[in-house]
């Protein structure tokens, strides 16, 4: 398997980094009685072994970590500095979870994403367990990133870069939002981008990019996000359409970088000669506006509420609170939300969750404007939190791209 | 909304065909004695509703189904046929549901993808309840196509037509597999590619396009395929990679083409100059008599066991047995798999399960062969089961392309 080395990144997950990570987590398991957490999920296995494979891991409170591996076992003993043990089937997985349990305990699992089907089969394997949802711990774990993540995190924003530098080339009067979509999604694929993001939860979905433009980026869709075009399928209900390009009306490019595992989350819009609209004009200008005055304010310590209430208090001002964020029944509550393996991350930047701003977590903050029947305005930027303020994450400038 | 016509494709699920799929669920549901069925994953909601939002569907044995939309409620009634209602929150969905339930009953739920956090919370909303997988029940309906189905997924295959067109021209020595794969996957989208695929249950991910070429098509990766890349990071394991094309090498490009929901899934094998090395020639001249020799005996009537067994006996025959659909640990127990609106659809053509092939069905036949250090061979083709035989969904050869 040396050929890894030729034909992909390879930047593995420090051993020291894993460590953290797994005491971090038995520290939260301590405070919470759980002698054994379970960690089924894939990217919760890759943030706590530095492996992506078909396995189990198994953190037992007073032991070391054991990845329990199906296949490919090869791959994660390469990758992963956690022991590791071959396992066929399901005896010979509940063979190894019984060495950690004895008696009565309580164990932890991802409750979030563990379908119950899976869920009840682990039950009938641990009977005298009591299960309990760890995945709140884990997201909050995953939520402060460690300078490793910070560095990959920027990577992944020099993919959004490139994308954007294209986007100013290639957005021409005429073109459809589902053309220009495509070629920026070719441009970021060969310049690393990972393949597709992650969004955690049942009926999560997201593409790498969103193409959106007039009366397209009014439609709602089924998803917690502010704007996602309509797509050229009711089947898919998102994403770019066969809409063309007008000069003077907004287009908004949201893409979302990857690189290795980790997303970035940037929206900038670009005008096709002068503004058509006063409204749209004036909402982008309030967005840009939101965003700086974030940026002087921002920083470790803070609630996520108290940032979300200064962009609300910006948009009312400027008499938009109603297309704040949407409008109607699918106005979305956070004007920002941390990014990082999934790209619906703690922290979420809401008026109703005081969430403390820790440094070192990371979120995408998208002041976003619909106005019904006449189209959409908005930034999304995103910021690593800091002890003295907010780190920019992605090395292109936040104002509206003239054309 | 009148913009959705011109803007995306507009190809909604006529009516009769709604009402039949909620006629065979609730048989289905009579036969295992469920009052209601609670639907919440997006694709079954948009198989028995037309619509893919926000919402929760309600299909009582004794009324007609109803739709509980959070939203898009605009988009949802514009869609589907299914009489809606619309919900705010948890309470207003409660008060529906108890409309439908009165003293103990038995539910039906989609227990292989639900979450058990979600599940908990119906639960408590349902004390006197009994819960049971419905989801067997829905994907065996789902898993024969009815012709409005078929045109869609032929539609569908137009899309990989194309793309193994542009393969044909673009595959060269020297290129990077992630940089035909970027090119290829541009092509199938402004071909109106709906954008991503979906697989069903937990840590199932998958790309639109592999294009996988000699040592890197030897990597196992950790899902349920015999072949996917080692892809370019380890944090998403699978896919193209940064291997260079080399002469009398095959190159195996598998595209899943996405039309309207609808997926098609085919693999071709393409070599620069003439064949380096012998195994791997036998090994696609046999993938190839064992799609024909399929071909010519599969139809309507039969067990997928006997297309497995007969596409098993041809590899032994060719004494290839032991690189059959993989090796080793890795080695995948089916030579071919359903596709639809998911792409890990029934029937499984595996030795293990006797599923009747039904008219209606689609599969995709992957025989492929993987020799450890060395490469991969092999092929994919989807067909309609039939009557009278086996119907070809993309209109493209299955022979190797040599350029």
């Amino acid at each position: 398997m040396n050929i890894l080395q030729d034909i992909s990144l390879c930047e593995f997950t420090p051993v020291e980094e894993i460590k953290k990570r797994i005491t971090k987590l038995k520290e939260r398991m301590e405070r919470n009685g759980i002698c054994l957490s379970i960690i089924l999920q894939n990217v919760d296995i890759f943030y706590f072994t530095g492996s992506l494979q078909k396995a189990v891991l198994l953190v037992p409170i007073e032991a070391e970590p054991v990845l329990m591996v199906e296949k490919n076992t090869e791959r994660a003993r390469i990758e992963s500095p956690v022991s590791q043990i071959s396992v066929k089937n399901d005896r010979d997985v509940r063979n190894y979870v019984k060495k950690y349990l004895t008696g009565k305990k309580k164990c932890g699992m991802e409750l979030d994403v563990l379908p119950v089907n899976i869920f009840q089969k682990w039950k009938k394997m641990l009977p005298d367990c009591e299960i309990e949802d760890i995945s709140k711990c884990i997201r909050e774990i995953r939520a402060i990133k460690s300078e490793f993540e910070l560095s990959l995190i920027k990577k992944s924003g020099k993919i959004v870069k490139k994308v954007f530098e294209e986007a100013s080339k290639i957005i021409k009067e005429g073109e459809r939002e589902i053309d220009i979509a495509a070629k920026l999604e070719y441009i970021g694929r060969i310049n690393g981008h990972q393949g597709f993001l992650r969004m955690r939860g049942l009926n999560q979905e997201m593409m790498n990019i969103y193409v959106i433009h007039g009366v397209s980026a009014t439609i709602p869709s089924f998803g917690d996000v502010p704007i996602s075009g309509c797509g050229i399928t009711h089947a898919i209900a998102q994403g770019p359409s066969f809409n063309k390009l007008m000069r003077g009306v907004p287009t908004l490019v949201d893409y979302g970088g990857g690189y290795n595992g980790y997303i970035t989350d940037e929206t900038r819009l670009f005008l096709i000669g002068e503004w058509k609209n006063e409204t749209l004009k004036k909402a982008y200008e309030c967005a840009y506006h939101i965003i700086n005055e974030i940026v002087s304010f921002g920083k470790a310590g803070l609630y996520a509420t108290e940032l979300f209430d200064k962009a609300f208090s910006i948009a009312k001002k400027a008499n938009l609170e109603d297309y704040f964020m949407g409008y109607g029944e699918t106005k979305v509550s956070f004007v920002g939300h941390g990014v990082g393996l999934e790209i619906n991350e703690l922290p979420v930047l809401t008026g109703r969750h005081r969430i403390l701003l820790e440094e070192g977590m990371v979120f995408a903050l998208e002041p976003k404007f619909i106005f019904p029947g006449l189209g959409a305005s908005g930034l999304e930027v995103d910021f690593v939190v800091r002890e003295w303020g907010l780190e920019r994450v992605v090395d292109f400038p936040f104002e509206a791209v003239y054309l």
